[in-house]
C-alpha cells in the first residue's frame, strides 16, 4: 500500500514533493479538482471525472496544461505505480505560480496535482446517521473548487456528532451534503436536486440517475425540503469515493429505511457498474 | 528592495521557501490572513490586524501556534530584514499539515506564513473607476479567509474593464468590493455597512470612522443601495494596502466627486495616523 504525490512534473510521496511558495493556490484557493476509485488499473468513470475537471477549469478560466488524454495517461501511469489493491486517485489543477495579486495574468499555465493513496468505497449494507445545517457556501456549488471551509466546518460538525455527514439546506430547501450529494426515494421514485448552481453535479448522483432510468425507477430532478427529506422512504447519500450509503436517522431522529428493495436495486447496479468497469469485486453483490 | 518569505520557521525567497504537500491550505484554502502596511520600522494598524487575525482563527477553530506577542515580534523582524521604504507585510495562518480529510483533528497546530515585498499605497488624490457585481459569496464574509475565488473573479472583471475595483451587492443591497470596503458621503455623513457576516470589518475602514467622530463627521453605519451609491455625495474606497480612495464613475457613469472637503478631511486623518505611526511622510500631506 503506497501513497504518491505529483505536482507538476515531480513524483514523490507527500512528504517529498514539495510547493512553490507563490502557487496560487496557498493565497485564493485558486483550484479545482477530482476525487475518484481507482481498481484493477483502472479508475471509475474517469472520463466522466475528466469532463467535469474541465468544465470546472473553464468556467474559472483555469488553463489545465495538458490535454485530456495525457492527464488521463498520467493518472492512470500514477495508479500503477501506487500499486493498492483499491486507491483514492485524487487530483487538481490550480491557475498556477505567481507573486500573490487577486488579478492574475490571462492564459498563465495551471499546475496539476495529484495524490493517490489506499481507500475503499464504504459498505452499503450499512446505514448512517446524518445531521442537518444551514448551507452557508458560496454561489458556485455547481464548480468543484478548493475553496472548501464551509464544507470543512460541516463535516467537522457530523464528526462531532458522530454523524456520517451534514445535510445542508438554503431556507429548508435541502442542497447536498458537505462532500455528498443527497437525494430520497419517495413513493418509487428518486427525487434529486436539480444541476443549477446550488450543488455539484454529483458523477455517482449522475450515474444513479442513469441506472434509474434503465431500471425503470421514475426520476424527479427537483428540489426538496427538509420535511420531505424526514418522511422520505429512503434517504441516498452518495459520492465518488464512498459510492451510495442510506441514511436511518435525521438529526437524532428516525428517517428512511421504507423501501429497502428499491433502494438495493439502485445500490447494486452501482456496485455492478463499478465490478464491470474496472474488472475486481467489491464483495458486497 | 527585498522579498521575503517565511514558513513555518523557514526563511527564504518565495523561490526558496516550500510547501509541504500536505498543508491543509492546498486541498480547502483552510486559513485565514492579514495584510498591513509596513514603513520606518513599524507596521500600521499592527494590533488592530492581530486581533482581527485571532478572531478570524477562532472562528474558524484554527489553532496559532504562537502568541500575539511573539507573532508581533516575528513580523517586526521579518520587515526589518527586508529593509524596503514601504513594505507589503502580508501574513497567514493554515489550520496545518496532515493527510487530505474534510475532518481535522483538534487541537492540530497551525502553520504560520509571512510575505514581505516592496509596496506603497496608492494616490489619494487620483480617482479610481468602478464596476459593479453581484455579490455571490458565502456567508461568512465577516471571517478573513483564504477561500477568495469569487474575490479573484471580481476583481480580474475590474481588471478587464480597466476599473480599479468591483462593487458587490446582494440583490441591490452594496456589501463590499473584492478586497476593500466602500462607504459614501451623502449630506456630509459617513454611510458604511455594518459589520455583519456579509462584509470584512476593514481595518482602515474602522480607523476611518473613528476619524469621522473626532472630526465631526457623523456616521450611519447601516446599509445602502446600489442607487444610493450611484446618488452619492462621494464614494469611498479603502484597504489596508491602497488606504483611501475615492471614486468618480460607477460602470461607465459619472459618480461622486461632489464633496470633496468633507472627503479630503477624512483622507487626510487616516494619512495623517499612518505618518504618526510609522514616523514616515507619504509625501500627499
Amino acid at each position: 500500500m503506497k501513497e504518491i504525490a505529483y505536482y507538476d512534473g515531480m513524483i514523490g510521496t507527500p512528504q517529498e514533493v514539495k510547493i512553490p511558495f507563490d502557487d496560487r493556490v496557498h493565497f485564493f484557493g485558486d483550484g479545482v479538482y477530482e476525487a475518484a476509485l481507482g481498481a484493477g488499473g483502472k479508475i471509475f468513470l474517469l472520463q466522466e471525472h475528466l469532463d467535469r475537471l474541465y468544465s470546472s477549469a473553464a468556467m474559472l478560466d483555469i488553463r489545465i496544461p495538458m490535454e485530456k488524454e495525457a492527464l488521463k495517461a498520467l493518472l492512470l501511469d500514477l495508479l500503477s505505480r501506487a500499486d493498492n489493491q483499491i486507491s483514492m486517485v485524487y487530483w487538481q489543477v490550480t491557475r498556477g505560480v505567481s507573486p500573490r495579486s487577486h488579478t492574475y495574468e490571462e492564459g498563465m499555465e495551471g499546475k496539476v496535482w495529484v495524490l493517490i493513496r489506499p481507500s475503499s468505497p464504504k459498505d452499503p449494507r450499512t446505514p448512517v446517521q446524518l445531521i442537518t445545517r444551514e448551507d452557508t457556501r458560496f454561489y458556485h456549488c455547481n464548480i468543484k473548487t478548493l475553496n472548501l471551509l464551509p464544507s470543512v466546518m460541516a463535516a467537522q460538525a457530523a464528526k462531532q456528532a458522530q454523524a456520517a455527514e451534514t445535510v445542508l439546506h438554503r431556507n429548508q430547501t435541502v442542497t447536498e451534503c458537505s462532500h455528498s450529494n443527497v437525494a430520497i426515494l419517495k413513493d418509487g421514485a428518486l427525487i434529486s436536486h436539480p444541476n443549477d448552481q446550488w450543488i455539484l453535479r454529483g458523477i455517482t448522483k449522475t450515474q444513479m440517475i442513469q441506472d434509474c432510468w434503465r431500471l425503470g425507477i421514475p426520476v424527479y430532478e427537483r428540489t426538496f425540503t427538509l420535511e420531505e427529506l424526514m418522511d422520505a422512504d429512503e434517504i441516498l447519500i452518495s459520492s465518488s469515493t464512498a459510492f451510495c450509503r442510506y441514511a436511518d436517522s435525521v438529526d437524532g431522529h428516525a428517517a428512511g429505511g421504507k423501501d429497502p428493495e428499491t433502494r438495493q436495486r439502485i445500490q447494486r447496479a452501482l456496485l455492478e457498474a463499478y465490478e464491470r468497469e474496472t474488472g475486481t469485486t467489491c464483495g458486497w453483490l
